[in-house]
């Protein structure tokens, strides 16, 4: 089972992606708002029990001084992937980018991309997959029909375009 | 009593200033190692226990994807000064200023400059002397300390430079 | 008494959250512009008058070449917090922000967030309740009721996510 | 298997920890220099052979321009481990640390502190052990010491600093 | 011809400008998709049979962590032009200009301004007008035109500023 | 005579508060576009006719790579005023900025906020009441002015907080 | 005469650039350390007192948190140069550079480069010329020298690389 | 024939490895200082005259506010490489690399890497290529051996980590 959770409520818009992600993959999950800041009782208990309660791997989102991640880490021996978020107040995102991905030696954060938490989601499936043989062939199929779709959008560009490039 | 705590023990290299002007000031302390992310237990003890200890003022420093300060801030309603370090694989001490000063709203942290743990002191007592008449004293007589040091730094300089300003 | 300025009318807009704050808790403000660059001998009057007209502590809000809550702070020996406001032509806060925070030793100032006034308020009403213990009871209440509004967010969440964390 | 490859020989004073980690929880490795720009056809023939061979997780650390975590993330399915590396160079670590973090959609990279191999170690570790009861708890074990180490540490300093914390 | 790449179809926004350019001048050239993470074998196959096909320059413009225009780069020996592009969640284009520009000795990329797809045409010309004479008047015309209609539109500006400079 | 020179006619929306500052002043004034990058013979021609024309003090506003200002700098003695604009395809206003301000010892050149023409017209003002008293009157007024514009919005605050602050 | 200014007398080492250009050109000059934030009344009697003593440039320098530059502009109407100096505990010279050139309107500070002091020095020269024939003389001078010894210098190359340019 | 400009001897330092690219491909050059700011004349001179003295690529070098590169860009149509160097007073090389690559349309520079004269050099032999076989093969057979002296580095690698990769 894949943990997501987020700062705050209004972090959904960005984390619906992980969310989404695990459903595609048919990935069992769980997601909740845990505020290290807000509900820092909460966020221990939620880190202490993750991998009791079935849990493999954390997705957290967070933005600002983002600590949500970085905390978790430090509660569990589950692999942790941080997602930083763009907020209203952060400043362009540096912010949460570096509170996610400057942890100290000891406590590995997996950081994505600002507002990557479609790349958090596939990165939580690659990471079940070494161990579900299934679940790695609809990974790899997956791949592949990423590149099948860039393909045919790239076919579609030819009557715009026609001196193209074929392989 | 000022509470100082920092990440580890390679910061009391910046910390002892905010050790040194406690003692200057009379004012008592504590200083000890809390680690957010190596010990996220004795953290929250020793935030949830602070204010019951006789603590009034708690002073964080951490580098890095810091932590500290606003971890400390979630888990009590003392103030908390934060002190961001520019430890060995900071980026230049970008990663510890804003992960300690871009607090949400609700958990304020008051942040200092990079590495600037004098101030974390001074600021502490000046806290600390809104209900100290005596320690109020101290602080303005500090004040005046600092302008004389600074005048007769600047006297010395009229062997230098004859042509110089006096009010 | 909270003292509340700003560097120009507009910064209102921002700092209002700061007022707000000490309403909420039934703290005494004062509410006005003291502009660092256009009126300095304002500024002066106000800061070094601040102690005797029984302000405690100061808030101070300004944007681009922010040098209002750092010249206010030696002008004085109360605890002053300074507000990074990102104004129309700031470069995203960055200038704000570091125009506030890196002061020199011996004169602090306690910076929050870029934009961050509702966390200036909260942190000057936890240092007011230092030496006032039915402010103490409000602060304490005030978190706790925090907490409560995102567990009952929280709550409402699971109609969306049955798959949820309860502790 | 833990596949470990870097972008050039110099790289090997920072990823060298990474190897250090794999030897010290007994988990085998493979290592090798791998440049994505020198030697791109041998970059992809290790990426598409990777998971055949063996290996499970691999850490690329690169500097400024690092395309190397990336470009394999794109032809493989295994996750992909990056290691920033500030080296001659680079610009203080930031091209190194975006060119690594800021993956597009559908290819992730989890992306570590700056020069942070340690950590790619870890995490490597944290996956292998999802399925792999006896790494398992030579993780939990590891975390222990950790606290213990800090903890140890944190009790010489009562002899520097008496009025200390106890839990 | 100058081959015209880039990472996704969203970015013809952007690189439209290049093929503007080469129409404009009369280049032949190639306009197609090729992602470095979303079809990498596609792209080795571009970059490898380019100089084959009678390209001459490549241009390829990406976003986000920008790995196209360096790893085309690292498998042709034709001059390649990187067009930085600010896409939807780059921060504000520094990861797109750092990830194309820090390319490290031996493979060299020519790097736009951020967003600069025009440039990228330009120089295209510009080389390729080395060994064509007829080119060569064309660029110069083009120099001189940009000059004309630089200073016409002063003229115009006379009416609103008489008090104007005239060579 | 001040001289007003910009980059490209659209920089005129911001470098018109320069022009209206020369106005407001009844300083005479010289107003046209001067590009280093598209005219540079004119550019040429300009900075060095200037002291002739009677000019007494050059701004120069441009975007980007910003080189106008600097270069005039090198072609002429008279002092330079230099405003960084924040156009379209800049990052932020920081490329201007520091291709602006970061002039080698040798060229000054006096660098304006980024779009900061409004002071660039009252530091040219400035220069130019040193040697004209009656001038010097009106700087000394404005000044004046402002403080009792600022005052008096001041005042029409007391109205929505009472608790106001007076001199 | 110029008044050169600094915020602490460590600043010597960057300010004496600007002393060493005000004798080399015979102008008279005034220098002093002047702490905004140590000495605020010392500053304020300098600023409000300067042109009475028949100062007619400042030129102020000062690091991190820098205000001195900008409070002394907002005291006076006389031309202000401004020095960013990267201090010990400066942010690579970010913090001092944005809080002298980010002035909001109606308070011109000319800044220079980060320990841009001989620029400082010489646009203070190019001002006073404005009104000082003889002056202008040795301005004119001083640049046609600089032509001079850098071309000698590049005479010198010539015997290095003998395939030389010649005007 | 390469020419290769700096804009001060300092810079030869970095521009070196141009110089010797140009000789290790045996491609005639010529070396000397052209400053943007010091001597405009000169530059204005080089460039106008590059074309016709047999140039056909320029190298420009510069530090800080980097205007050589842009500027000689302006003034001819032959294709210029521009280096950012990270000099003694530039901001960790931020302030270069901006002002060289961030040209308006219109004026292209193809920028490197910061301090990256290695590949300004053999971009240039690249471009040169496009119309001289010989000089095409050396290309092609430089990065073979770039690619073989990688591997041979490799191999010597596999006695100090015997797990080793083979393709």
């Amino acid at each position: 089972m894949i943990g997501i959770i987020m700062g705050s409520r209004s972090d959904l818009e960005v984390m619906r992606e992980a969310v989404d992600t695990a459903k595609e993959f048919g990935v069992p999950y769980e997601v909740t708002v845990v505020s290290a800041h807000r509900t820092p009782d909460r966020m221990v208990a939620y880190a202490k029990g993750a991998a009791e309660r079935g849990i493999k791997v954390i997705i957290a989102g967070a933005g600002g001084a983002a600590h949500l991640p970085g905390m978790v880490a430090s509660l569990t021996t589950l692999p942790v992937i941080g997602v930083p978020i763009k907020s209203r107040n952060s400043i362009d995102g540096w912010d949460s980018l570096l509170s996610i991905v400057q942890m100290p030696a000891g406590v590995p954060v997996a950081t994505m991309a600002v507002n990557g938490s479609r790349n958090a989601g596939l990165l939580a499936v690659q990471i079940l997959a070494l161990s579900d043989k299934e679940l790695g062939h609809k990974v790899i199929e997956h791949k592949e029909k990423q590149v099948a779709s860039v393909l045919s959008g790239i076919d579609a560009m030819k009557v715009q375009f026609p001196n193209h490039f074929d392989e």
